[in-house]
């Protein structure tokens, strides 16, 4: 089969406004950036948000390293419901530039089922995340300019929690001391870089409804605490919250983009889903329900997190639901939830494996429909490996809880072989839900991480170490006590040990600390150390990547 | 008088299309930003660069805190030059986005003289110097990846000389110490950021002739030193020149706007006046002077270092020429070289510290006329201040050496108060010219710097110290030394003391240390220290920025 970037180049794109006019978005908002991208000027429409299309949340099972396909998929179902005649719009992350030049390569979906152009979209796309960027590190030159130039405000250089950013892996950043030199040269301080995708001012931009509320968050974010007691200092004392947002206001205007077969794709922010919420921004998503039918989205990671953010926090913040949930699963990866090794997965057919495997997609499909109380269907994405007995089998385990199967191969064939897919969401989105968020935000810290780990993940309980239940007395006095819980905790596992794979029981989770995004509006409950700025590998993905003459890029998978 | 943001925001621009309309460039290269920016795929067009417009190089005194308004000039000459009917295009620098937050404020030219939209021009624009801040930082990236995983190319951390930048003034970030932590984290060592504008890969960028050209540029530039034999290693050592080329496949591409009078302005490139050459890009010129019949553009700082790295630099790398020289100056600024203090310019007419200031301007004209063999204008930008006596002593000074005066209040009128300079240029860039450079780049890198400082600065020798001694044997055994020189001195004097303004004579410059840009292709000689990572000011124009909900800017000047 051909490479990505192969397919993606073969295609011949739409131009976006003929993309646009698919869901008769009044041009006069389109902003183009080259002929195949462009943005929307939402501030120029007047969105009620109250007669809104459906609304389509893909997730997964928890992922394993033989691959799930939660993006092609999220495409693949958004061609297909195209192909049965439906008005759709896909909702998806923008990629890092630091994974592309890693091991991961591009990130635009995959085979048949991929949003183009691919290397615009994987390298600069329309520099939001450059803007994103310079915000964050205009705030940091202002802190210690502010504190080089007498610190009016006696901020703490032992307790600056802003970070710099770049969108790169660049592990020589993780740590530094800076302000080195002579006394014109800053104030010497230990800090520390993070990549782009992990810093506030994007989980901000991303829960953000409008530029106002943009501004507000960001003005509310925590950079420093001060000498004398501790209290927290934000990006309005620091006088920046403008020229944050200005610098911002472009890059707030979502992307539209298109699929491979012309489906109109909405490619906008992308948090990570740690210490971070995972989904594309609120204003992308909405806007594509306002004239979209059917809105595909996808959270990140697995859906003990990825769905669960978008379910607790992102619909709380823009007061949506979703009408139905899309859960990805390949025979693969269910086989090594069943105990499988990825080196042995291709030793031919194992149902015993698979129905060992069950157990954790069944407690994600539990999740969906009885703890949120939405309509959920499993989507395998197809791989040539699977047999009919395994396929049958995991069918079988599916129909007892009352959920739908259907084989996907968009990878391979696009929107036509995610029609049926398409037809079992329509289906399941017509049915009535009884949507629940899984914790009252009003409760307590403790209360709402309790209630995560014990209904979401399933575990015996909550231990909180000393460092943390100090964070959850501070916070709750700073008057962050009613925030919603982000959780930071291993995507691999149910648990907090990623080696626990299936479904996990008799588990306790440990908090060891806690922080605040004050401006994005949650607390990060953090389990282990969460890695927020990655490295290269010994052969970087860079190594291969080249360009001709005319701009025509190769190398870039 | 309205700010420049008001004005600039009370323009009504023309559709981008009709701009590059005017000077018959096909519509299909037109890549749009927005509605009023677009890049020009100039890979696909057929330029031959052998039917070329008229050049025109606007260059200025030696600057004073008066202040000599050269963007301004250029600006007001292209629509002066519009007015009179003639097909024209100004070629700028882009502004960088970390003044714009410290003193400076905007950077597109004032009053009735600017490129607009103003507000994109001085924030992100169209990606550019985040694409060559990610070039640089991704060079680093792989740098440090490389001594992490090994080191097999035997790079001594001591003697890294590539430094990551932000397009940003940040001082706190110019010495520190990074790869600090745990084994994974990398290598500790001493390093340090510089804002983006002072990057190699900006004066490369800015000195190419295609992408292929920068791709080889790119390949060639030093990052480090060898342990064993402190032998060069370069981009191309550490396989970086594919990846970081496709990172500014766009980027590459000119930038397309317009004045407030609608005249074709390309804006596109940024590199600093003093470590690099300090000119917009030789493709942008170029593809200007294809279409043109006169293409405006202007050098950096007086006319010792702006003009002549244009001539000796610019011109020798894209083998064009300018037809005539404009040399902008004010009343103001003479009466400070002829010993005014900035605040007693207010205290009314003074022509004896004009005539005293004089021979400032007339050591310029000198050079353009009498060094390089060109066609001078002299163009006083006007105040309200300026006295008829003193208008008329500064004409007969510049008469008894051929040079024609004009008086020009573009800044007030725009295009209709730069007609008669604009005719003064036609005239002048019809006349014969004897073309040359100021020193034959194969002569030894001490013959270059002499001939500069003899020549053009006027000082009686060069005084090398041993460090730059050994740095010239050092580039001329490494095959250097036919490379032009880039002289890294104060631009507020001819001598390398910036208090000695007007014409100093019987001065000797010392130059302290050298650098190769063995990538962008030159040597920089360096008479003191260059600050190449501007600070931010006690109170930064960024506090006074501020965006309304429909994304409307305020406060940046």
């Amino acid at each position: 089969m051909k490479t990505d970037i192969e397919i993606a180049q073969e295609a011949t794109l739409q131009p976006i406004q003929d993309i646009v006019a698919k869901l008769d978005i009044p041009s006069d908002i389109l902003e183009p950036y080259g002929t195949n991208k462009a943005k929307l000027d939402f501030t120029k429409l007047d969105m009620d948000h109250k007669n809104l299309g459906k609304l389509i949340l893909v997730t997964a099972i928890t992922p394993t390293p033989a691959g799930e396909g939660k993006t092609t998929t999220s495409i693949g179902l958004a061609d297909g419901l195209s192909k049965i005649g439906k008005k759709v719009a896909v909702a998806l992350r923008e990629p890092s530039l630091g994974p592309v030049f890693g091991i991961k390569g591009g990130a635009a979906g995959g085979g048949y089922a991929q949003v183009v152009p691919m290397e615009d979209i994987n390298l600069h796309f329309t520099g939001d995340f450059h803007a994103i960027s310079a915000a964050t590190n205009l705030i940091a030159a202002l802190l210690d300019n502010h504190i080089h130039h007498g610190n009016a405000l006696d901020i703490d250089v032992n307790r600056v929690v802003w970070r710099r950013v770049v969108d790169m892996n660049d592990r020589q950043l993780r740590n530094v001391v800076d302000g080195l030199g002579r006394r014109a040269d800053g104030v010497p301080r230990e800090d520390g870089f993070d990549i782009t995708v992990a810093s506030e001012v994007m989980a901000a931009f991303c829960l953000s409804n409008s530029l106002a509320d943009l501004k507000e968050k960001l003005g509310k974010m925590i950079v420093a605490y001060t000498r004398k007691d501790n209290s927290p200092v934000t990006v309005n004392d620091i006088k920046a919250a403008g020229a944050t947002t200005a610098l911002l206001k472009d890059a707030i205007k979502p992307n539209v983009v298109q699929t491979l077969e012309g489906t109109p794709a909405f490619v906008h922010g992308g948090p990570f889903a740690n210490i971070a919420h995972g989904c594309n921004s609120i204003i992308a998503t909405k806007l594509a329900m306002n004239y979209a039918d059917y809105t595909i989205t996808e959270g990140g990671f697995g859906a003990d997190l990825g769905a669960e953010k978008f379910l607790d926090i992102v619909c709380r913040q823009a007061e949506i639901k979703p009408n139905a949930v899309v859960i990805v699963a390949t025979i693969r990866a269910l086989k090594m939830h069943g105990g499988v090794a990825k080196k042995d997965l291709g030793n031919g057919e194992n149902v015993e494996a698979l129905r060992k495997g069950m157990p954790n997609l069944l407690r994600h499909i539990d999740n969906i429909q009885n703890v949120f109380g939405l309509p959920a269907v499993v989507a395998i994405n197809k791989f040539p490996t699977d047999t009919e007995a395994e396929v049958k089998a995991l069918e079988e385990e599916c129909e007892k809880v009352g959920v739908k199967v259907v084989l996907a191969d968009h990878f391979a064939n696009g929107g036509e072989g995610a029609k049926e897919l398409a037809e079992a969401v329509v289906e399941a989105a017509d049915k009535e839900s009884n949507f629940k968020y899984a914790y009252d935000v009003n409760a307590s810290i403790e209360e709402k991480i309790e209630a995560l780990v014990t209904k979401i993940y399933r575990g015996k309980g909550v231990e909180f170490t000393p460092a943390a239940k100090k964070k959850i007395k501070q916070f709750t006095e700073q008057g962050f006590g009613n925030l919603p819980i982000c959780m930071a905790k291993t995507q691999y596992s149910f648990s907090d040990d990623q080696t626990a794979l299936g479904a996990p029981e008799d588990f306790s989770i440990t908090i060891r600390d806690l922080t605040v995004s004050a401006g994005a509006g949650f607390i990060v409950a953090l389990t282990g150390d969460i890695m927020k700025m990655p490295g290269l590998p010994k052969e970087p993905a860079s190594n291969r990547i080249d360009v001709d003459d005319k701009g025509n890029i190769t190398g870039l998978f």
